[in-house]
C-alpha cells in the first residue's frame, strides 16, 4: 500500500492507530478457524464512530477490501481476510453508552466485550442472557456478525433475539439506523436483523440497541450420569418432551470428560460413558419443580449418578468444567477441528450414533460435547493438518457430518457462521436460488465487493 | 388485461380461481387502512404451492403488480394495490404441513387463518404465543409480512420472535429457502427475517416454519381501576421498573371504556378515567406471587379497584372487553383512524399527557387504548373521512403524535406497518441513506418493482 494512503488513514484515525509493520499485520491474518492465514496490507482502529464511517468510505473510495474484526474468536473464517486489504479493528470502540434499567436496553459499541457487557448489565440488576463460549474475550458486534449462541439458547435464545436495533454504516460510510429502542418496531424493512449473522458482508455496525430481561430469582445446576451416551442422549430428548425447557442443557462424551479432567481436575467422572449438565432457571417454586422432573427422568432412563450442586461454587465448578472442553479437547493434538452441525433436539441421539460411526469409519478421533438441548452438538476432530493423510480423512468425515445432519433436517451451522469454512456448503442445504437472491442483495449494497469479501456466499 | 393472458394464469390456477369481474376486483381494492381503494386488473387464487410460483413468475414475465394478500386486516394499507395488477390471493394456501411436539416446531402454509393454528398447537400441548387483534381472521403469511403483535408482546414477543424459517419465491418465481427447523441456525444470510416486516415487497411466502413453546401451567387476569390516567399510566411503568414481565398489560381510556361498555355490556366501570388490564403466567407460584405485587403496586399508585378473575369465565370476560375495543371505537364515527406510534415503556405517562393535548388542541375525539407494557398505544381518531376541514385537522394531529413519539425515542410503528399509510414518515425517523439502502436491495431483488409497489419505501 502506497504512502499516501497510508498518511490518509492516519489523518482520520491517528497515527497510532495504522499498523503496517509486517509483524502486526501478521498478527491479524487468521482467526480460530482451520484456514490458511491471509496478510492484510493495513490494520487501522478507529476510536470514535465518525472515523469509523470515514475509514469505511476511505476504503471503498480505493476499493480496498475491509475485514471488521472485533476479538477474532469466530470459529468460520469470519475474521479471516478474504483478500488482503484492511483489517478494520473495533476493540477501541468500546463504550456502554446507555443501560436504560426501567425501558430495560442497553446501547453499545461494538467493541464492548461480551462478558464485561454481561456483567455490568447484571450490576444493574438486569440480565443479557447470550453467553457464547469466548464471551471473556469476544466482542458484542462480532457476536452480532456472526449470531452466537452459547449454552443459554435452549430457554432464553441467541443473540439475534436480543438485538433491537442496529446502527450501521453502509459502504460509503453513510451512516443506517434500523430497529429502535421500543419492543416493538415495523418502520421499515428488517435491515437490523439483516446484519445479524451478515458477518460483516453488508455494513459495518457503529451501535448495537440490545434488549435485556430481568434475571432469574433461582437456579439450580445438576450432573446426570451414564453408562452409555444412548441414555444421555434419550434423556435430552425425554426431558424436552416432558415441556421442561432448562437454561442450559449440555451434554459431553466420554473422549471429551477424560480430557476436560485431567485439565482441570474438577472431578469428573472418568468412567463415564457420558455427562449432561443441566440448569433450570426461573421462579423458585418452578426451579424446585423442574429440578425434581429432571432427576426423575434422568433416573428412570438409567442415569448411573445424578447430582446437584448445593452452593454457587459447586455450580460455578461444573460450568467451569463445561466451558473447558474446547480448550481441554485443543491441548490433545495439534489442530482441532470443531463443528456444529444441529439438528432438531429429537434427532440428537441419531446423530451422536452416526457421530460415532463416521469416527470409526474415517479412523479418526472426535470429542463430542455442545448444546445437546438445542441440537446444536460440537463433535471435535482431534488430527494434526500437518498430516496430509490424516487431514483429508478429517475433511471426509466433516462432509459426512453435515450429510447426516441435512438428512435429519438440520443444518450446517447452528451458531459458528459459515464464513470461509463452510460457503462451499451453502447450495446443498438451501437452492440456487437461494444463493442468487444473497448474491444479488451482496452485489447491490457493495458493488465493488470490499465488505468482508468472500464470506458466506464465496467470492 | 388481455383474455390471453387471463387464460395463462387460469391454466396455471384452474378457471374456478381466477376472478375479473368487476364486483370481485372491487373486493379487493381496500383493506383495513383508511386510504383510498385501487381496483386490480385481475385477482389469482393458488391452491398449491407449485401454482403460486408460477403464478408469480408470470407476473413477472408481464410486468404486473402482485399484491399478495391474506384476510387484508392490516392498517398501514399493505394489502391495496399500489398500482392495479393482480392481487394474489394465498387463503387458499391453508395447509398446516406439520407440528412437531418432540421438537417444539411447525411448518404452515402462509394462508393459514392465526386463531385457527394457535388452536391446534394447543391442541396438541403447546403454546403459539403472537395473538394479533385480528387473530380470528388474519392469516399466518400476513402476520409474518406485516410481524404483527398482539396482546402478549410485552413477555412472549411479536411474530419475528418465532419465525425459524422462511421458504419463499423469488420475482423470477425461483424457490428461495431460509432458517431451519433447528433452534439455532446461521446458515448464510437471515433471509427469513428479512422477509419478516417485508410486506410482500421481498419476495412471496410459500412456507413459514414457526418456534413453539411449552404452554404455562397458570395465569391470572386482573382489572385495575382509575381515577385519573396518570395514575393508571404511572402504574404501567411501575411494575415494569418491579421487574414483573406480566404476559398482557394493556390500557383503555375513558372515552374507550365508556364505547365498550356501551357495545359490549361487560361491567366495565364507566365512571373510572382508566383502567388496566393485566394478566400474569408461568408456574402456579409465580404467578401467586406476581399477581400479589401487581396489586400492591396499583394500590400504592392509586388504584380505587382492583379485581382479579376467579374463574375462567371471569377472565374471558376481560379480554373479550379489550378485544372489543376496536369494534366500539369504530361504530362511534363513519371513519376511525388507528395510529401505533410506540415509545420506550417508561415514557407511557408522557406520551398519553401528548395525546390527550393534542386531542385538545386540534379539536378530535382521540380514544386511547393498546399494550401499555411494551409501550405500544392505539390512540384512536374517530371522526368522518368526508368532513375534509376535520380529516385535515386529523391529519395533522397525527403528524403531531409521530413528532412527539420520535422525539421520546419511539417509533412509527410497533406493528401496523410502514405500508402505503407511513411511507412518507420513515425518513424522519432514520436516514436517507437507510431509505438508500432498502431501496437497492428492493431493486435488486425486484428489478421490475412488482412486488407489492409502493409499500414502505414507497414507489
Amino acid at each position: 500500500m502506497n504512502d499516501a494512503l497510508i498518511k490518509e488513514f492516519e489523518a482520520i484515525v491517528g497515527k497510532e492507530n495504522v499498523m503496517h509493520a509486517e509483524a502486526d499485520r501478521q498478527a491479524y491474518s487468521y482467526d480460530a478457524a482451520v484456514l490458511e492465514p491471509v496478510v492484510p496490507d493495513l490494520v487501522v482502529r478507529p476510536t470514535t464512530s465518525e472515523a469509523l464511517g470515514k475509514t469505511v468510505r476511505l476504503c471503498n473510495e480505493n476499493a480496498l477490501p475491509i475485514t471488521p474484526r472485533g476479538a477474532g474468536t469466530n470459529l468460520s473464517g469470519g475474521t479471516i481476510p478474504g483478500r488482503k486489504g484492511v483489517v478494520l479493528l473495533t476493540n477501541s470502540l468500546n463504550k456502554i453508552i446507555e443501560i436504560n434499567e426501567q425501558d430495560m436496553y442497553a446501547v453499545v459499541q461494538p467493541g464492548v466485550v461480551t462478558a464485561k457487557f454481561a456483567a455490568e448489565v447484571a450490576r444493574r440488576g438486569l440480565f443479557y442472557p447470550p453467553d457464547p463460549g469466548s464471551q471473556a474475550v469476544s466482542t458484542l458486534g462480532g457476536n452480532v456478525a456472526e449470531n452466537a449462541g452459547g449454552l443459554r439458547g435452549l430457554k432464553y435464545g441467541v443473540t439475534k433475539d436480543y438485538v433491537m436495533g442496529v446502527d450501521f454504516f453502509d459502504v460509503n460510510g453513510e451512516l443506517v439506523k434500523a430497529g429502535s429502542r421500543t419492543v416493538k418496531c415495523v418502520t421499515g424493512f428488517n435491515l437490523s436483523a439483516l446484519q445479524v449473522a451478515g458477518e460483516g458482508s453488508l455494513g459495518v455496525i457503529n451501535e448495537i440497541i440490545f434488549k435485556l430481561v430481568p434475571p432469574p430469582a433461582a437456579n439450580k445446576a445438576m450432573m446426570a450420569v451414564f453408562d452409555s451416551i444412548d441414555k444421555a442422549s434419550e434423556t435430552v430428548a425425554a426431558i424436552i418432551a416432558g415441556k421442561i425447557v432448562p437454561c442450559t442443557l449440555e451434554l459431553m462424551d466420554k473422549k471429551t470428560i477424560e480430557l476436560v479432567e485431567a485439565f482441570t481436575k474438577a472431578g469428573l467422572p472418568t468412567d463415564a460413558a457420558a455427562i449432561l449438565l443441566i440448569e433450570v432457571d426461573g421462579h423458585p417454586a418452578q426451579v424446585a419443580d423442574e429440578a425434581e422432573k429432571v432427576v426423575e427422568i434422568a433416573r428412570r432412563i438409567g442415569a448411573i449418578d445424578v447430582r446437584a450442586a448445593s452452593s454457587d461454587a459447586e455450580r460455578n465448578k461444573i460450568w467451569e468444567a463445561r466451558r473447558a472442553a474446547l480448550p481441554a479437547l485443543a491441548r490433545a493434538r495439534p489442530t482441532t477441528v470443531l463443528e456444529d452441525a444441529t439438528v432438531p433436539r429429537s434427532q440428537i441421539p441419531t446423530m451422536i450414533r452416526a457421530i460415532n460411526r463416521i469416527a470409526e469409519k474415517y479412523n479418526v478421533t472426535i470429542g463430542t460435547f455442545g448444546h445437546a438441548g438445542d441440537g446444536n452438538l460440537h463433535p471435535t476432530i482431534l488430527c494434526d493438518r500437518r498430516d496430509k493423510e490424516e487431514f483429508k480423512r478429517v475433511e471426509d468425515a466433516v462432509d459426512e457430518i453435515f450429510e447426516v445432519a441435512l438428512s435429519l433436517k438440520g443444518t450446517l451451522s447452528g451458531e459458528h457462521g459459515i464464513g470461509l469454512a463452510k460457503a462451499k456448503w451453502l447450495e446443498k442445504e438451501t437452492s440456487p436460488a437461494t444463493i442468487a437472491y444473497a448474491k444479488k442483495i451482496k452485489a447491490a449494497i457493495d458493488p465493488k465487493g470490499i465488505l468482508n469479501p468472500g464470506k458466506i456466499i464465496g467470492a
